[in-house]
């Protein structure tokens, strides 16, 4: 028997990463990607529309964020909602394991336009997903909107914190304080 | 003499978007963008990099904004500094006249990944902007942040409000009362 892999969009993305780094973005082929993940273009193409898809999940993040809101304490808050949210990502997602190729990952981001462009639009998910998932909730429009804006900018603050270099702390640590931190700062707003 | 005509980048812009409406925008070249606007290919090029960005400013929005809460009253709390930067969007860029065009643009952003991706991209920008702009006013960053968030939500519901075929307010009205309605909601949200 053939030992555990993982699955192929992970061993696709994985690939992709290493490739970007050696050869960068713009150099690296999907054939390529493909190759380096011991799969076929085909089934790079069952995954991902695009190379620039192979960065960004399937759309995981989202159903995460919004179940683990809809599922949050009755008795929560809006932002409290969030938090919970958050914390299933910290638990789920970004563990200790993926601290240095999310580190990696943002870097090669940051360098390419098209590739700030599609974060851009899948971050625009990530707060229409919290935004249904607090309407679900009961949670007016505004307020829903608002908490959403709030928990997309404490998770990329929080993503920005956990990735440093000189970080120690786990992803929840951080969600939390930053959170915290973003609710004093909205009493000096007025 | 020549009639007085717009400058070439909104002879571009305006032609660019009845195109699209009137045969689709992939089926649009950027060759029959300029002969509409009676310009040259290479002109398109001195004012636009591709397609996609003749439907976004060059920056101009984003410089509007800065200067504008740069030069908010020095008593003005972080929210009101972004509501002069609002002020100034409806006084000199979201006018009357260019209010059926906007909702026309929206439509065909919204119908398109690739500029719906652009168009949050240029969104990150604003928020940049303004974030810097409020850092220049002396206020802390994570404050800063949040009050620019609040205000690209802000202008987002505004715009959204001001397009619709059914509203008769101008953007300013509306923006006054979108903040103030953000204002209400941030108290609800512990």
């Amino acid at each position: 028997m053939a030992r555990w892999q993982p699955a192929p969009a992970q061993r696709l993305s994985a690939a992709a990463l290493d490739l970007f780094i050696e050869q960068g973005y713009e150099n690296t082929t999907i054939p390529q990607i493909a190759e380096r993940a011991g799969l076929t273009k085909s089934t790079f193409f069952r995954h991902f529309p695009d190379k620039r898809e192979v960065l960004f999940g399937d759309g995981a993040l989202s159903q995460l964020l919004h179940d683990a809101i809809v599922d949050a304490s009755p008795a929560a808050s809006p932002l409290q909602a969030v938090a919970a949210g958050l914390d299933v990502l910290g638990v789920l997602t970004f563990t200790a394991d993926i601290r240095t190729s999310s580190s990696r990952r943002q870097a090669v981001i940051a360098a390419h336009t098209e590739l700030r462009e599609r974060e851009a639009l899948k971050a625009t998910g990530l707060v229409a997903a919290m935004t249904a998932a607090l309407q679900e909730r009961g949670i007016g429009g505004l307020t829903a909107s608002l908490a959403a804006e709030l928990g997309a900018l404490a998770m990329k603050i929080t993503l920005e914190r956990w990735i440093d270099p000189a970080n120690t702390e786990d992803f929840n640590n951080i969600a939390h304080r930053t959170l915290q931190e973003i609710r004093t700062a909205t009493t000096a707003l007025r």
